[in-house]
């Protein structure tokens, strides 16, 4: 496992909440289903709804991120939805930040982007590629909700998250310890928006409206998720010789209620460990993920030195995990 | 410089051509111009329309990269414009090659996605992440062409690419000697799709057929990415103590006739150097790098040991380079 650590550590962290509170018993007449089977089925009670769109969203966030450790050398857009087709969102996030000429490109798998990009900046510093990276997730779910599909519309939230990654000192051990990724693509249709590209391109005369929205098989999706992260949990735990009681913190995508439970009930881990903001923001697609962690950095949950699991499935169907020493 | 050396070897290339071929004489109606006119505009005599969809063209591609290598341990997107909004390109990759559990994800910066994932993944291997990963740039161009503006319209076309990527033994001399980015947010509205995303979003009844298609100031552009693209190229021969005749090859983003021409008139570098694909194939976004790059490797121009220079404009308006020696 000595080949993958990597001497990075994230020195600043940000967090754009959207004002604009939509409650379950206000999207309940939308998709036609009561407030508590909202509650039951998607485990949210409320999410944000953004007026402005996401560059504005991330630059907010990547800004606190900064702080006053002046300006990144590169800044990576690791979300699900771009603002527009090209160029990329990274560019509008620097636009908005006010910077010029700070190389700016995004990575991008959906759910898991920001867990992946957490591996690949380690990777881009560990090679001396760059020092001070800005990665910015930031989502507008209910831009994509369909109203036909209750499950999913009543999941997908808004809002946006940042982190500043920089190479850690020798006498600190601020590191990352371990990543590992799996994408199945016999699962690829269980979640999808067809359009945006040129597969049912807007265009064509038999693009639907329909196609341009957010789809998933909700059930399905849990039932493999669940497995297959309950394998790379195993896994993960083998190959670096931790017990589930040495992680600090489990911080997973934000997918459902049910879903951010699994990881106590099928995971075994501790109720208190497993960072869950699902019940407030919703699914925020890629920012879930940092936003989690924002929130449990600012209200001081997370401490330097804490063992974090970043672990989750998104998309594609994809599963990833990241250990990190804080 | 010795810090961002990284010992990876280019084992394989691929190349998808699609084979219906639309000449600048078969355009010029559409586009209410003459032949000729495209011809001295865009240098584009003719370009390749595809039947199939980006994900079955990149496999294609991907598939003959691999040869008899064996399945890689991470397969990279990096095109321009992706199949659908959700999952991710690579994902669709992975089901056309018949693969399952491989880890997929995308790196996007327009034009320029090639090589910038060219370092990323050199980096992902540097650390010791992956050790044979494939990179698949796949583009429809001729799907987001807007009739109402000739100059792009006529500059767009269809292809794939693709290359493997391995760590190099320690007797071999292949690396990646020195890569560069520069993004600059101030061009952005240049070069765009403003459609795709949460931006003009299909469901908004102000977002119109045009905003779904590429659009592009190409003087604009032309003069800025000529400048920046010089100042690469000098800071690239400075930090590394080369000169450009020990480049072998460079392998530049078919943007346009002009712009590749570009490399010859200002740039400096002798005419048979300088690898153009434009005239036949267009400017096919992001896979135009690894096309014009695979065409010169399958043609056995490119020989193991040579110098290349990847360098290219791409919307953002972003400059990037890779020095790699073959």
């Amino acid at each position: 496992m000595a080949d993958n650590h990597m001497n990075i550590k994230i020195t600043g962290t940000g967090l754009y909440l959207p004002p604009k509170i939509e409650t379950s018993a206000d999207i309940a007449p939308k998709i036609g289903k009561s407030e508590e089977w909202i509650l039951v089925k998607s485990g949210v009670c409320e999410r944000r709804v953004s007026d402005i769109d996401v560059d504005q969203m991330g630059a907010i966030a990547g800004k606190e991120a900064l702080g006053n450790g002046g300006k990144p050398d590169l800044i990576i857009n690791a979300s699900g939805v771009p603002k527009q087709t090209i160029p990329d969102t990274a560019t509008f996030y620097q636009r908005e930040l006010g910077f010029e000429g700070i190389p700016s490109f995004s990575i991008h798998c959906t759910c898991l982007s920001f867990i992946v990009a957490l591996n690949s900046v380690s990777s881009l510093i560990h090679s001396g590629t760059y020092k001070r990276i800005l990665i910015i997730s930031s989502d507008r779910g209910t831009r994509g909700r369909n109203f036909d599909e209750p499950e999913s519309a009543s999941l997908l939230g808004d809002g946006a998250a940042a982190v500043v990654v920089e190479p850690s000192s020798v006498n600190e051990n601020s590191e990352l310890i371990y990543f590992d990724m799996k994408t199945f693509p016999s699962c690829a249709n269980l979640t999808e928006v067809r359009g945006g590209g040129t597969n049912k391109h807007p265009q064509d005369s038999d693009t639907t409206f329909a196609d341009n929205l957010f789809t998933m098989d909700g059930p399905a999706v849990y039932k493999i998720a669940r497995k297959e992260v309950y394998r790379m949990m195993l896994k993960t735990m083998k190959a670096t010789g931790l017990k589930r009681e040495d992680v600090d913190w489990v911080i997973p995508h934000q997918a459902s209620g049910k879903a951010v439970d699994a990881y106590i009930s099928t995971g075994g881990f501790a109720k208190e460990k497993v960072v869950s903001i699902i019940s407030e923001f919703g699914n925020c697609v890629a920012a879930s993920v940092p936003m989690a962690f924002a929130t449990a950095v600012q209200d001081e949950r997370i401490k330097r030195g804490d063992l974090l699991l970043f672990i989750g499935t998104g998309a594609g169907l994809s599963a990833a995990c990241a250990l990190i020493r804080y």
